[in-house]
C-alpha cells in the first residue's frame, strides 16, 4: 500500500474508534447539562452569584470516545477575595456532586474532581472578568471555549480528536507538570491554524529552531518583536490574550518528541502511534541480566509520601532530579540519563544512570594560565604544599596544573552525605527535602528488584527506561 | 636579607663557580687553537679548500666553567654537493682528531663529536655563503659568532653565563629536540637586548601571550607585519637573517617554565634554581606505596633500540607519545599526563598516566539535532536496530542519542591491539613503529619495578614524574 493510502486508512480506523457514538454523546451531554444545573442550584443555595457553564472538550465537542472529562466552570464575582475563592467553590462543588467520589485538586486554586456515573468531572472556579482583566489563569477558559466553538468548523473536530489521540499515543499530550506537553486547547488552535491533523504533522515534521503562530494576527506589522517577547521554541499566541503563549508550558523534550514522531508517522504510518503496545515488564531474571549486560550504574533514590498535590509533586521531583544530576556531574560522575517516577502516593523514585558508580581517586585540577600572575601566585600558595596534592603543581599548555585526590569517588556516598539532611543546600525541592530528611534508601542496579517485584507500574517504568527507545520507533525506521 | 641583596648574593656565588678561571680558559683556548690547526691541515691533506674557525661559546667567551664545548666549523666551497658534504667533513674531522674517542652525530647533516683531552669537541661542516644565500642551517653560525662578538660587551659575557646556568638549572636550556629549549645563541641575544641576566628574568616574568624582539630593527616601520609572519609566542628575529625566528624551536612548555621559574626566582632567589638537588629515586617499597596511594593507572610502553640519531629519536618519541595520547583520549580514557624517556640506546619508554585503566562498558553517543532531518534519518537507520545499541535511540536536548557499548574498556588491550603491527596507522613515528613491530611490553603501575630496579636513570625520571613539581618550586612559594 502507498504511504498516502496507508495514512488515510490509519486515520480512518482511529477516527472510528475515537469519535463518540450518538448514544455515548447523548449520555455525556445529558450528564453535563444535569451537572450545570446542580452546580447552579448549589451556588444559589449558598447565596453565591455564579455563572455556571460547561467548558472544555465536551463543550467544544473535541473529546475522545471513552475518555470524556466534563469541565464545569463557575464564574464568580470579582468581589470574592482570592483567598476564599477556592473554599467557596469547593463547598458548592461538593454539594452539587453529593454522593459521588470526590477528590480535592489544585491547579492555581483548589477545584473538585468528582466521579459521577463513572465519568470524571472537574468543577472549577474562576472569576467573571473581561478579556485582559484576568485575575486568575482559569478566567480565560470560557473565552477559549467561545473562540474554539466559533472558529472550529464541524469537520475539524475529528481532526482535533486525531491530533489529541496521536499526542497521547506518543506521550506528549497533557499540560500537567508531570507531562509538560500539549494542552487540548493548544491542539484545537493547531487544527484551526493548519486545517487538519496531517497538516499539523507535516508542519511540525519541518520544525526548525522556532515555530511562531499568531492566528489572530495580534502582532500584525510587529512580527519582528515576537522573538524578543517570547523565547520558547514553540510560540502560539493566545487568540484571546495576545500577551500569552499557549505553548509556554510545552517542554522542549515534548516538542522534539512530537516532531520526531510526526516524521516517523508520515514516513511509515501505523496504528502504533495512537495505540502503543502495553509494556511487558522484564522478569526479575531478565532485569538482572539486562543490568549486568549494560555495566552501567543505575542509582535509585527511593522515598515515601511527599505532602504535595500532583502538579507540585512532579515539579519538585523534576527540580530535585535536575539538582542532583548537577551535583553528580559537578563531582565528575558521567550521567547517561536520569528520570523520576512516582505513584503520587507513598512511593517516589529518582533514578540516575551513571557510566560508573565509582570514580578514579586522582584527577587533574587546572589552575590559571601563566598570564594571570596574581592568580598563579594564589594557586601556587594553595596547592604547592597542600597534602591533597598528589602531583605538581606543574605547567601544562601554559597553565599551572595539579593532580589532587577526588573528594568523592562513590556516587552513593556522595548522595548519602548530601541528602542526609534532606539536601536543600544541593537544590532538592522543599517538600521532597522534608520527606528525605525523614529517611530514604539508595539502591544500585539489581538491588532495586526489591521495589520492582512489588510494584508493576514501577516495573513498567523501569523496563521502558532501560529500553530507552520510543515505542513508535520500533519497526518505524527504514534501515535501508 | 632583602630580596634584592639576596639576588645579588646568589648571582655572585653562581658567577664565581661558572666563570672560567684563567688556567682553565688558557687550556681550552689553547686546545681550540690546536684543533683549528689540525682540522685545517687535515682538510689540506685531502685537498679540500676549507675555512676552519672556532665558533660557539668558546669563541664568544660565553661558556661555563667545567662545561666547555669546542665547536670547530669548516666552511666548505659551495661546489661540494650536499649529498657528499657530510662525508667529506667526517673524513677530515676523523683525521684531525685521530686517536680520540669519536661519535658520528647528525643535525641537518652529519658532524663529528670527539673527546679530546677530556673536552667535547664538535667538528661541523657548513657552506661558505653570504648572508641570505644559506645552503644549510649551520651556514649562519659564523655570522652569529661575528655578530655576538661585536655586540656583546665584555661585562655582558658573565650575564650570558648566568642566564645559561639558570636555564640549565630549570631545564629549559638546549635547542636539541629532546629539550626544545633555548639555544646558547638565543641566550646571548637576550642579554644583548635586555642588558643583563636580571633584566631578562624581569622581562620574561611579565611575558603575556607574545614577546617579539627585533634587535636590529629589521622590521622598522613594519612591526605590524610581525604577528602575521611569525606565529610563535616567542619571536626573536635573527640579527643576521630577518626571515628567521631564533626562538622558533622553543617549545611553549619550555617558554612557560622559564617564565614561571623567573617569577619564582625574583620572588625568592636561591641557588637551587642554578643547582637543582639530584633526584633520589624512591625505594621500590615507596614506589609501590606512592602508586597505590594515587590510584591512577601508569601505563608504560617499553621497547628496545630504535635506529635513529638522538634528535630523530626524540622527535619520534614525542610524536608517538602525542599520537598515542590522542588514541587513548579518543577512546575516552582520561589522561592525567604523559611523558617519554630513553637512554638513547636499548631502552625506550612511553608513559601515559590515566585516571583509570578501565572504562565503563556503556557510553552515550550523541546523534544529530532534530533540525537535521536527513542526518536524523541516517542516524536512526544505523542505530535503531543495531545490536551494539544498549538503549535508545531516544531524544535528549533536541537531538537523537543512543547508548552503546564501548569498543575498548581496557587501555592495555587497546594499546596492545593498535601497536601489534607497530602502530603506524595510529600515528606512531616510522622508526619507532619498526621497533614496536618486533616487540614491546606494556607494564601497569607496580609492574614497572622490573625496569625501575635495573635502571637508576629511569628510576630518577619516574620519581620526578610522580613528584610532578619542578624542583625550584620547593619552598620557593610563599604560602601566606
Amino acid at each position: 500500500m502507498q504511504a498516502q493510502d496507508m495514512l488515510e486508512t490509519v486515520c480512518k480506523t482511529v477516527l472510528e474508534k475515537i469519535t463518540p457514538k450518538p448514544e455515548e454523546r447523548r449520555k455525556i451531554e445529558d450528564l453535563a447539562r444535569r451537572l450545570e444545573k446542580s452546580v447552579t442550584e448549589a451556588a444559589e443555595r449558598f447565596g453565591v452569584k455564579a455563572t455556571v457553564r460547561l467548558e472544555g472538550s465536551v463543550a467544544k465537542d473535541t473529546w475522545l470516545s471513552g475518555e470524556p472529562d466534563i469541565d464545569i466552570f463557575m464564574r464568580l464575582p470579582r468581589s470574592i477575595p482570592r483567598s476564599t475563592l477556592g473554599e467557596v467553590a469547593l463547598k458548592i462543588a461538593r454539594k452539587a456532586t453529593e454522593g459521588a467520589q470526590q477528590v480535592e485538586r489544585f491547579a492555581e486554586h483548589p477545584y473538585l474532581e468528582a466521579f459521577v456515573e463513572g465519568v470524571r468531572v472537574n468543577i472549577v472556579p474562576c472569576y467573571e472578568t473581561k478579556p485582559g482583566e484576568w485575575l486568575s489563569a482559569t478566567d480565560r477558559t470560557p473565552y477559549h471555549t467561545d473562540y474554539v466553538k466559533k472558529r472550529l468548523k464541524p469537520r475539524m473536530r475529528d481532526e482535533v480528536r486525531l491530533l489529541k489521540k496521536f499526542m497521547k499515543g506518543v506521550g506528549v499530550y497533557g499540560a500537567e507538570i508531570k507531562v509538560g506537553g500539549f494542552s487540548g486547547y493548544l491542539c484545537e488552535l493547531l487544527i484551526i491554524h493548519y486545517g487538519s491533523f496531517l497538516n499539523v504533522l507535516k508542519a511540525f515534521a519541518q520544525h526548525e529552531q522556532r515555530t511562531v503562530i499568531d492566528i489572530e494576527n495580534h502582532y500584525k506589522g510587529r512580527k519582528d518583536e515576537l522573538p524578543l517577547l517570547f523565547n520558547e521554541p514553540l510560540v502560539i499566541i493566545d487568540p484571546v490574550d495576545m500577551g500569552r503563549n499557549v505553548a509556554s508550558a510545552v517542554q522542549s523534550q515534548k516538542l522534539y518528541t512530537f516532531v520526531a514522531a510526526a516524521r516517523a508517522f508520515l514516513e511509515n504510518p501505523s496504528l502504533k502511534f495512537f495505540y502503543p503496545p502495553e509494556t511487558k515488564p522484564l522478569t526479575i531474571k531478565n532485569l538482572n541480566e539486562t543490568l549486568r549486560n549494560r555495566g552501567s550504574a543505575l542509582v535509585f533514590i527511593v522515598f515515601g509520601m511527599v505532602e504535595a498535590v500532583p502538579d507540585v509533586l512532579w515539579g519538585q521531583l523534576y527540580k530535585s532530579q535536575r539538582s542532583l544530576a548537577k551535583l553528580l556531574e559537578t563531582n565528575d560522575f558521567t550521567m547517561l540519563r536520569c528520570a523520576a517516577w512516582s505513584n503520587e502516593e507513598n512511593l517516589n523514585v529518582l533514578l540516575f544512570e551513571l557510566e560508573s558508580r565509582h570514580l578514579p581517586h586522582v584527577k587533574k585540577h587546572l589552575g590559571p594560565p601563566l598570564e594571570k600572575i596574581v592568580d598563579c601566585e594564589r594557586f601556587l600558595a594553595k596547592h604547592a604544599t597542600n597534602p591533597e596534592t598528589v602531583s605538581g603543581p606543574y605547567i601544562e599548555d601554559g597553565r599551572w596544573v595539579v593532580e589532587v585526590k577526588r573528594k568523592y569517588t562513590d556516587a552513593v556516598s556522595l548522595l548519602n552525605e548530601k541528602l542526609k539532611d534532606g539536601g536543600r543546600s544541593t537544590g532538592v525541592a522543599k517538600d521532597i527535602a522534608k520527606t528525605l530528611s525523614k529517611g530514604f534508601k539508595i539502591y544500585v542496579n539489581e538491588e532495586i528488584a526489591e521495589i520492582y517485584s512489588r510494584n508493576s507500574e514501577f516495573a513498567k517504568f523501569l523496563t521502558d527506561f532501560l529500553h530507552g527507545k520510543p515505542k513508535w520507533l520500533e519497526n518505524a525506521v527504514k534501515t535501508g
